[in-house]
C-alpha cells in the first residue's frame, strides 16, 4: 500500500509542463501547521523560540513562512547569514553556530547582531580577537557519553562539537569576568530521534546545569537552546513525534526542576528536519527498466538531487502517483543515472507496476534534501515549488542551468569564449 | 613521516595571497608525465585511446592538457558534453556513456558526433525513438559474478550497470541488424583497484567476448573499452599501478587471443581517478584547536570541498607543510566547521605538532574532489589552481562566491532587492 500524498498525478503532471521533472515541491500548509503546532505546544514558555536549522532547507520563501509563526534561523556561514537577514530574520532572531569558525565569520554574525553560540573554549580568545566580548553569549555542552533517558544513550565521545562539563562551567566563569550579560546552554545529543523523551530528557539534563551553574558560578543562565535532533519517521512503520506530548514533557521537568528553584528561563529550539521533512517531495518521472540480475527501475532524478540514501544509505518511502490503490508486485531498486553505483534511491523496493512516464514522488525530502544537492556528473541541481492550499504552486528556487554549472570558469577566457558560442548556436 | 611534496610552504602561502585557502592545486607536469607515460604503455596498440572520464575532474584546463596527448572524454550529461567540447574534444573522441539516458541527452550526444556506450538493451529502442540509429555503438557488459583474475572477483549482481551476456548477444545480433557498422564492447569490473593484473585480466575476458561474437553472429567487434577501475594509492603503505607492466600485461592477452586469431582491435581506457587523482591537493589553512574527549584540529575547508571521507570514509593522506620531518607527537581528528559529524578529513590521525596558520595539504584530491564539491550550510566551493614547472599557478576556476551561491533565487523577487541592497552596502 502506497500513501497517499497532498497532491494528485494530475497536479504534479500540470506543473512538470512548468518546471520538468525532477523538482522539489513543499506544502505550504502543511509546515505552517507545523510551525503554528510547534508554538502551540511551548505557548506555556514566554521567550520560546525555533531557531530554524537554515541548512535543511535554505530556501527563502520557506524561511520567511517560518517567520510568521515566530521563528528564527539558525546559522553557520557567511551565506547563510545573508540568506536568513535577506528572508527577513535578524538580530537575536538569528543563532549563529560556531564551529571552526573564523574571523570574518564572527565578524558578519557580530555586525548581524546575532546570538554566538560557542562550540568550544579555545573560541573565546579567536572571538574576542576578532569582535570583543558581546554581551549575549550561548555555550555548547557536549557530556561524552550520556544516558539522557532510560531509552536513549547519547554516545558523543566522537562528537566534535561542545564542550566537557569541565570546560563549560571554566568558560562561563571566564565569560561572566570578561562581562557577558547574558547566558545560554545548548546542546545536541542525539540525531533524528523520533522518541517523546529525547527534548524531555535533554532538557531535564541542561536544567540541573543551569541551577548548578548558578549555585556554583553565580551566573543566571537564560535561555536552553535544545537544538536540533527530533526526527521524522521516514520509514511507514516508524511513528511521528507527537510535539504536544513532547511540549508537555519538557513543561514537566521545567516546572520540577527551574520553577521549583524560583528560576525562570526561556527555552529554544534548532529543529531543521522536523520543521520541513515530512513536507517536501522529490517528484521524478520515470524514463527507463533494466532487468538484469535484479529489476531497476530508472529515474529523471539522481543522487545529485537528494544524497541521502547515497551517504547515509536513508530509506525515503515511494509513491507511484496514481497508483495508491494497487498491488506491490514489484521489487526493484529505483536509480538515477550517476555514473555511480550508490545513486540508488531504493533498493529491493515492493512497488507497484511500473511504466514509463510514471511519476514517482521520493517523501520526505523537505529537509537536507535539496540544501544537500551537488553538480557530480554535471548534473544540475533542480527547482523548488511552493505549492499552495489551493495546489497551485509558485517557484521559489529555479532550476540550475548549464550557465550556472560554468559560472565559476569565467577565468578561463579560452574556454568562455568557446562555450559562448555554443550557447549562442543552440 | 610526511610526504615531501612538489611544493613547500612558502608556495603555498604565497598562492594563498592571491586565491585564499582553501584551494585546490593541480600539478601540471605530473598530469602531463601521468598521460604521456600512459601513451607510451600502450603504444603497441595502434588506436588506443584513454577517454578521461570527465567527472573526476570536469575543468576545461584539465582537459586540454590531457587532450595534447590524445586524450578524449567520457561523458554522461549534456554540461559534460558541453564542457568535452568547449575543451576542444569532439566526435568520436567522446565517449557518451548511457545510463538512464533521456531523449535530450541522446540527442546531444549525437549532434556532438560522440560515440554512445549502451548500458542496456531496453536503451536501443529509446535510443532508436531519440535519434535513430548511429553508425558505431559500443555496449556495456556486466557479467554479475566473475573472477577476473586470480586475485580480482567482480561481485556485480548489485550493479545497475551494464547487460547479461545473453543480452549483450542479443543487442550485437539485432543493432547489426539494424545496420550498425562499428560495435565496441565496456566492461568496468573493479572500482579502484592497485592491482596491475587488473586490466589484463579484464582485457583477456573482453577479447575472449570479442572471439566468441565474431564465431557466433558474424560481428566484427573493433574497439574493447577497458573503462576505468584503475586506482591510486590513497593510502602510503599502498604501491601505485605499474602502468607500463600494465600494458606489456594487456599486450599479452591481445597477443594470446585476439592475433592468434587474426584479428586486431583497438583499445580504450576511461580512466578518471588514476589521470588525475595523486596530482591534485587540496590545500588548507588551521583555524582551531580542540581538547575534549578527542583532539581536533579544524581546519577552513569542509566536507564541501572534498566529501569522500564524508561519503566513503576514504582515506586521505595528510601532509603539514613545512613540519614533513618532524616528529608524529599529536594524534587528532582533523575536522572542517559544516554542522555535521562526518565533516571529518582524518580520524585519529598521527599529525607533528600543528599550530595555528598551519597548511595542511590533502593529498590525491585531484579526482572526485572538487567535482563532488556542495554548499550545504551555505559554504563555498574552492578555486582550482594550475601549478606550473617553475611552481607560479594559474587560476584554471575561481572560488564561488555568495553571489554564485544566490544565483537560482533570482525568481524571488523579494529576496533578489532586499540581497541586492546587501551586496550594495557590502
Amino acid at each position: 500500500m502506497q500513501q497517499f500524498l497532498p497532491f494528485t498525478k494530475e497536479d504534479a503532471l500540470s506543473w512538470a509542463y512548468d518546471y520538468p521533472t525532477p523538482f522539489y515541491v513543499y506544502d505550504e500548509e502543511a509546515i505552517k501547521k507545523c510551525a503554528s503546532d510547534l508554538y502551540r505546544a511551548f505557548a506555556w514558555n514566554k521567550g520560546f523560540k525555533e531557531y530554524f536549522a537554515v541548512k535543511a532547507t535554505p530556501t527563502p520563501a520557506i524561511l520567511r513562512l517560518l517567520r510568521q509563526f515566530g521563528c528564527g534561523a539558525d546559522c553557520a556561514s557567511i551565506p547563510e547569514l545573508m540568506l536568513a537577514e535577506a528572508s527577513g530574520i535578524s538580530g537575536t532572531d538569528i543563532m549563529f553556530s560556531s564551529n571552526e569558525t573564523s574571523d570574518k565569520e564572527y565578524r558578519a554574525a557580530a555586525k548581524a547582531g546575532a546570538i554566538i553560540n560557542l562550540d568550544d573554549i579555545t573560541q573565546i580568545k579567536h572571538m574576542e580577537d576578532s569582535i570583543g566580548i558581546p554581551e549575549t553569549i550561548c555555550l555548547r555542552y557536549n557530556p561524552g557519553e550520556f544516558n539522557i533517558t532510560n531509552e536513549i544513550m547519547g554516545h558523543l565521545f566522537d562528537s566534535k562539537f561542545g564542550m566537557t562539563k569541565e570546560q563549560l562551567f571554566e568558560a562561563y566563569k571566564l565569560l561572566k569576568e570578561k562581562g557577558v550579560k547574558h547566558f545560554g546552554i545548548h546542546a545536541m545529543l542525539a540525531s533524528c530521534s523520533i522518541d517523546n523523551d529525547y527534548y524531555p530528557g535533554l532538557a531535564a539534563e541542561l536544567f540541573r546545569l543551569v541551577v548548578e551553574v548558578k549555585e556554583k558560578l553565580g551566573v543566571q543562565i537564560e535561555f536552553v537552546d535544545l537544538s536540533g535532533g527530533v526526527g521524522i519517521p521516514y520509514h511507514p512503520d516508524e511513528k511521528p513525534v507527537d510535539i504536544f506530548t513532547v511540549g508537555k514533557g519538557v513543561h514537566r521537568v521545567y516546572d520540577e526542576i527551574i520553577a521549583k528553584n524560583g528560576m525562570e528561563l526561556k527555552i529554544f529550539t534548532e529543529m531543521g528536519r522536523y520543521m520541513t521533512g515530512p513536507y517536501g517531495y522529490l517528484v521524478t518521472k520515470v524514463i527507463g527498466f533494466k532487468h538484469i540480475y535484479k529489476e531497476y527501475v530508472g529515474v529523471d532524478a539522481t543522487a545529485c538531487n537528494l544524497m541521502r540514501p547515497a551517504m547515509y544509505g536513508a530509506y525515503h518511502h515511494i509513491t507511484v502517483l496514481g497508483k495508491e490503490d494497487e498491488e506491490l508486485k514489484l521489487k526493484a531498486d529505483v536509480v538515477g543515472s550517476l555514473c555511480e553505483n550508490n545513486d540508488k534511491f531504493a533498493v529491493d523496493r515492493l512497488l507497484p507496476e511500473i511504466e514509463l512516464g510514471d511519476i514517482l514522488v521520493i517523501e520526505d525530502a523537505g529537509a537536507h534534501g535539496h540544501a544537500m544537492g551537488y553538480n557530480y556528473n554535471g548534473k544540475l541541481r533542480s527547482a523548488e515549488l511552493m505549492m499552495h492550499s489551493d495546489r497551485s504552486v509558485t517557484c521559489i528556487r529555479r532550476a540550475q542551468t548549464a550557465r550556472d554549472y560554468f559560472d565559476t570558469l569565467d577565468v578561463d577566457r579560452e574556454f568562455t569564449e568557446n562555450i559562448d558560442r555554443m550557447f549562442e548556436n543552440d
